[in-house]
Order: structure tokens, then sequence, then C-alpha cells
């Protein structure tokens, strides 16, 4: 967030309307992703290293990654969106700097600049191995903040 | 492939390599997908619809549509490298145009310009519904050739 | 334009309203650029190519490059929009192919989706020597519809 | 620069290839661009507004504030370069946030991750208006480091 300011801390609805959210999302389960830090316009989400997870090279696939990554910038939007909305991604970008080799990932999404219909995140992803981080992915993400149907 | 005249048909050789390196992808086979065309600079890669691969609200999650469309674009370049290499993705951008609504979803790369070291794919993702084929994403990527190492 | 039939030509009206939205932007004429080309969904813009516009190799410097393209794509989308709108880009992506090495450049815009909010354009960048033309760079747009204000 | 300790500053020798570079650029000359600051992977170029410029609602035009963007990624790579070396844009991605309304902007290239051929850069462009800076674009960019041949 550019020269605005945030509260530290999202309101228990806020967290809870992020939680659920995910919690309908199956791919995420599938992955094994959790949410693992909630702020105003800032989601972290982890998942640990696994076979099921795996490109050609035994490290995680760029999928995985860029998926993980996709959901904590959503989130992060979310998180500053009006109750009874919804989020989409409209678009991403993302650089794969080096391998993710590690015990797990890290994303990181950070909104960069939050507007009534478009919200701009920043993406991170970093790789943890023996206590350390290394980014080994960075993006950016385009998402629309529509208003919610009442079925969803 | 602009203005460049491709073979119609990959040898026996570049398809078993292409598909030994896809089944060595544990994310390929944890999401459901697999190949399901091989042409020189061009690749499609099929994924049916189930609840593992859901975002919030049951379409396909944009993070599984990124991850087949990754594979895709990434073995549609490597149909045109040479022996001993492999490829990687540098980065990728991907606009999500409808929601994943139908029976499954079809990626499919294609080489737009191979060079030595960098090659450029168009990345195309579309949904099958009722025999219909519907265009839900449209990206753009950059892959890097490797010299392959030895135990890969 | 996947999958939707557009008319072949644009009404003098709307080719009135590019062409003046396009005259009003002084970059354009700065660089050299002009329109030769509006269809529905479609523009194209050339720029001939000379010193005050090169890198640091005296080839067109993709700043220019990007310029047009964007133009072209911002266009392209007007096209389709409503009377008493604006175009706004949100963001592009382009990759440069090829140097811009010939006697000038031909940026084609084209919608790939058009929706009532957000637009997605393929942007294609030629390069014209001896009557031929190579593509040099490729790239995609997303914009925003907006209602016009009374003053511009 | 992740998790990298660069010097404060370059050298004159680097400074000096940079400077050269830039001023080879017709383009910048001709929109009016300068460098502000050289520092080991980072440059800043500013660009003071004029109606040479504009868009069609007056701000300066997407395309030029993409331009200093560009030019600033790729001389803050190349500070990081080997001599007798030279860059080249792979590819970049810009969301455009906010309109370029002050009296000029200023675009600012930082290197996110320096590898033998691939670098990846962060672009920030800020519009300057009455004392206060609004981050009015952000990018990120994809460069590769080729030989230089003996007359570039």
């Amino acid at each position: 967030m550019e020269e605005q300011t945030l509260p530290d801390q999202v309101t228990p609805e806020v967290r809870a309307r992020v939680q659920d959210s995910f919690d309908r999302q199956g791919l995420m389960r599938h992955l094994g992703a959790r949410i693992t830090h909630i702020a105003p316009g800032r989601v972290h989400i982890t998942l640990p290293r696994r076979t099921e997870l795996s490109q050609q090279h035994g490290y995680i696939h760029a999928g995985a990654t860029s998926a993980i990554a996709d959901s904590a910038g959503g989130y992060a939007a979310f998180t500053l969106f009006p109750e009874n909305s919804t989020v989409l991604t409209v678009e991403y970008k993302i650089n794969l700097l080096a391998p993710a080799a590690g015990e797990g990932i890290e994303a990181v999404g950070t909104v960069l600049r939050s507007g009534r219909t478009l919200t701009v995140c920043q993406l991170q992803v970093f790789s943890q191995e023996e206590g350390q981080k290394t980014l080994i992915a960075t993006g950016q993400q385009t998402l629309i903040c529509l208003e919610s149907r009442p079925d969803q």
C-alpha cells in the first residue's frame, strides 16, 4: 500500500470471510496449502514440498508456485473489499527466479493499489530451507471486485 | 511459429522425450492432467473438472488453469529443443477471461518464436461444455533452453 | 475476437471518434505515428524509423514500439465501446522478439475479449523491410471502459 | 537485490558506460528524459511533462511512461553487467495505476535478481506534483546480457 495507512489487524469478520472462502477452494486443500497470515492488504500462504507437487526435476512445479501466489494476492485484495463482494483474478504475470528446492514455499500477496473496481497486488514466493528464505518467484496481479451473488 | 515452416509431426524420439518428462511431473498426475497432442512447436494438455481443482465458487481454480497452460507452453518449446537439453519457464503472464465452468479444460501451448536461448510461446486455455469450446484464458510465456545435467 | 461475429467496417462515427482521440495524443504526433487501419476490434498504427526513435544500437527503441502497440490496442478496444465512454490501459505485457531494423514498424491491436468493463487485446508489432514483414514484438493488454467526463 | 550486498556506488567506468549508452538513445533525448541517479542495480530517469508527450486527456502517455521505465530497468541491469556486454529487454509488464498528472515523472529501475544470462528488474514510476510523489505505474522486466559486438 503506497502512501496509505492501513490498520495493523483485520477484524474477526474479515478474517472469517477470507478463511471461509479459502476453505471452499478445493485446489488449495488438494495441494496441501494453508493460510498462515492475514493482515489488511497482505496474506501469506504456505505449501510444504511433496512428490505430488513436483515438476520433472523434483522441485515444486511452477504451476503450484503460481497457484498459491495467485490465491495469496486474491485474498490480500479481498481483505480490503466491502462485505457482499467477491474477488476474481483478471490477470497476473510471474517471473520464476530459482528452483523451489527447500522444505516448502511461502507466497506473500501484498496490495500495491486498491481501487473501487480494480486492485493491483505484488506477489512474492519464498522457499524455506534450513531456516533460510530465498525469493524464488516475483509477480504482479490485477484483480476485480464484483458484487457477490446471494448463492456464493 | 511466424514465417517458419515446421514439419507436421514430431519424431518418435521427441514424442518419447516429451511424454517421459511429463510423466515425471508429479503435479500433472496429481491434478489429473494428460497430454493429448504433441506436434512440432505445439502441445495440448487436458484436465477434467473435479472438486479437487475448484476455487471458491466451484469453477476450476486459476492456479490449475495456469499450471497446465505453463506445462503446455513448456513442452511446446521442448519439442524444438536439441537433445540433452532441458526447459525452464522464465516467466509468463495470463489473462483469465471467463470461468472454467464446463466438463474440463484444454490448454494449448504454441511456439511464437524459437531462439537458441529463449523461446516465446502463446498460451490458450479453452473450456469444453456440451461440445462447445470457449476461450477462458490467454497468455504469453518466455522459456529458456539449458543443457541438461546427466542426472536429469 | 473469439467466436463472435463483428461487422466488417466501423461506422463513420466510430472512425471519427477514434481518429479525433488519436489526434489529441501529442506523443503519437511527436513520434511520427499514424493510424493506417480502423476495423471493429482491430486498429493498425505505423511508425517510420528515424534517429529520434533509436535505442543505443540504432534500432527503434522498445519504448516507441510499446507506445504504438499500446495505442493500437487501446483504439481497437475503443471501436467497440459505447458513445460517451473513454478507454484507459490497465496493464500490458510485451515480449520483444527481434530488433526493429527495417524502414518502419506497424503495430496491430486486436480485441480478444470485449466485456462491459474490461477488454483484453492482443498486440503485435511487425517490422517492414524491403516488402517483408517480420514479427518483432508480441503482447497482451487489459483495458477498462469508463464513462467519459463532459470535458473530454 | 534480495539478500545480496551491493556496493553503494558505481565505479566511474560503469557510470560512463551507462551514460554513454543512454546518450546514444535518440528516443530518450527526443522525449526529454535524462538519467538522474546511477547506483549498482538501480537507475532513475526523469521526464518533465509537456504537450509532446500527452495522451488524449493531456496526461503523459502510457507509452512515454513505459519507455523511461524500460530504460531505467535496462540500465539498472547494465550497471551489474561485465565489460564488453550489452543489454536487451526480453519482455516487461506494466500496470498503470494513476494518470501522470503532475509536473513530471520519475522512473526507478531496480534489479531484483541478477543472473549470468537473465536479469529481473522491478520498475516503478512516480509522478511529482508540488513536492509530493505518487506511484503511477509498477512493472516487472526481464533482460538478457549479450556479448557486445566490436562496433557497438
